[in-house]
């Protein structure tokens, strides 16, 4: 029995619900974050706090606890489930709604998963798709159209770009390595993701619009996300990428980003792979 | 104690929860849709169900009971809560997912709650702002963008518009009341409102582009809505609508609304206000 948190309790997860006047069932209205926890130490969490805390305030929803509280919550259901690799989910929902449409009191619970290795891959095949998401720079919980378009995906995810321009995956970050050996990730319409942003800072990427042009000419491509970490891309709707292969600086990328959670964690993720 | 039905069983409301692995909670991804009971007669209920099962369709989720079944549940519901005006409202969600991403088996649940009357008025106030809703014409549980809007909203409503041309409101329909007294609301990008498409019938309207300049030019305004019904609105962002009082032809469409409602429950549901 794995041991969540919810509204200031411990209690068995199998045993967390909500009634279904919570607004999240009610107009899918909340938050949530995800960080890794390797070797039973949570990785980038100061990080994914201060953007739980940011989504929060877009949404005017108040977790009624502190920074260094969630810390403790935290580091107490690591010791109490004890799980090597995993993932902790904050979620913050809009709370029981008489009228079901007004915020009194939100519910916020923590959760923790065992993680699964990520998918072994030559690299990804994606097709874009014209969409933008709903305040982008807010982790809601809407992900109406990219589960709709899940079940009918035959490719391994979907770009989404308005008019050519590219922002992101529903849940990932997209970037190109120029014919110049810059990295590069769309700067507007998109969640500001952790990886994405400790990506930029090992490879002194920039931040600017990415259209299918760009692509066209790109030398490498690949995805980011707490889970994925960086994954290389090959092919993007008809468009082949670089020689078809993963690129060398995507590999190095992902090295970088290993030895960085190795220094956090003393253990590499991979080895749990 | 209010009965509520949840997957095949009829239940105590209050003890309707669904556990945090619910697609709704994690993914904000559900379907629903609503519509009165008057004198224990539902209102226009086949429009409604036939409605629920297109929204279904559309996110590829299976209620798992056909539409005779389920206007025997909501006839038991009537009986059983004994409401004299009331709502019943259908949700489908995603269903409990152990990956959070994956559409297994989905929940399906209905609720039967008090209506409150509907608030007098002199004529709405409302503002534009710039939205378009993901899969308008899926009457889908995302309310992201309304319900942060709703916070911080001085008027009585939120009118979206994309470049100008009008869709609707976050929980409602829009009409304008042309100079030639033609009756008319936006065609493209909006839910199909069940109300919208009464009133379409009764006025003998039409179903076309609406700019904020055909605002300006309009005669009367409206919103329709399963609750509002025909409530007249007197002046989106500084334009008055007409001489600012509620229109003639806006009070006979709701007279007339009233009337098909007496015809079908037996009673004008305004002698319930």
């Amino acid at each position: 029995v794995r041991t969540a948190y919810f509204n200031g309790e411990f209690i068995a997860e199998q045993n967390l619900c909500l009634h279904v006047s919570d607004l999240s069932i009610q107009r899918g209205y909340g938050v949530f974050d995800f960080f890794r926890v390797v070797n039973n130490v949570p990785v980038f969490m100061n990080d994914h706090l201060d953007r739980f805390f940011r989504s929060a305030e877009a949404l005017d929803l108040d977790a009624g606890v502190e920074k260094e509280r969630i810390k403790s919550i935290v580091h107490e259901l690591i010791e109490r489930n004890d799980l090597r690799l995993s993932g902790i989910k904050l979620t913050l929902t809009g709370g029981y709604s008489p009228g079901g449409y007004e915020v009194i009191l939100p519910n916020f619970f923590i959760t923790q998963h065992p993680l699964q290795p990520r998918p072994a891959t030559n690299g990804f095949k994606v097709i874009t798709y014209e969409h933008l998401r709903e305040q982008p720079e807010v982790k809601s919980i809407n992900y109406l159209t990219g589960l709709m378009l899940q079940k009918k995906l035959s490719a391994d995810d979907v770009l989404y770009h308005q008019n050519g321009e590219i922002s992101e995956f529903p849940r990932s970050t997209f970037f190109i390595v120029t014919k110049n050996n810059e990295v590069v990730t769309p700067a507007k319409n998109v969640l500001r993701g952790i990886t994405r942003k400790k990506v930029l800072d090992l490879s002194n990427g920039a931040e600017r619009t990415v259209t299918i042009d760009d692509i066209r000419n790109a030398r490498e491509a690949f995805v980011t996300s707490t889970t994925k970490q960086v994954l290389p891309i090959v092919q993007i709707d008809d468009m082949i990428i670089g020689d078809g292969k993963p690129g060398k600086i995507t590999r190095e990328l992902d090295a970088e980003l290993q030895e960085l959670i190795k220094k956090i964690a003393g253990a590499q993720p991979t080895i749990f792979y």
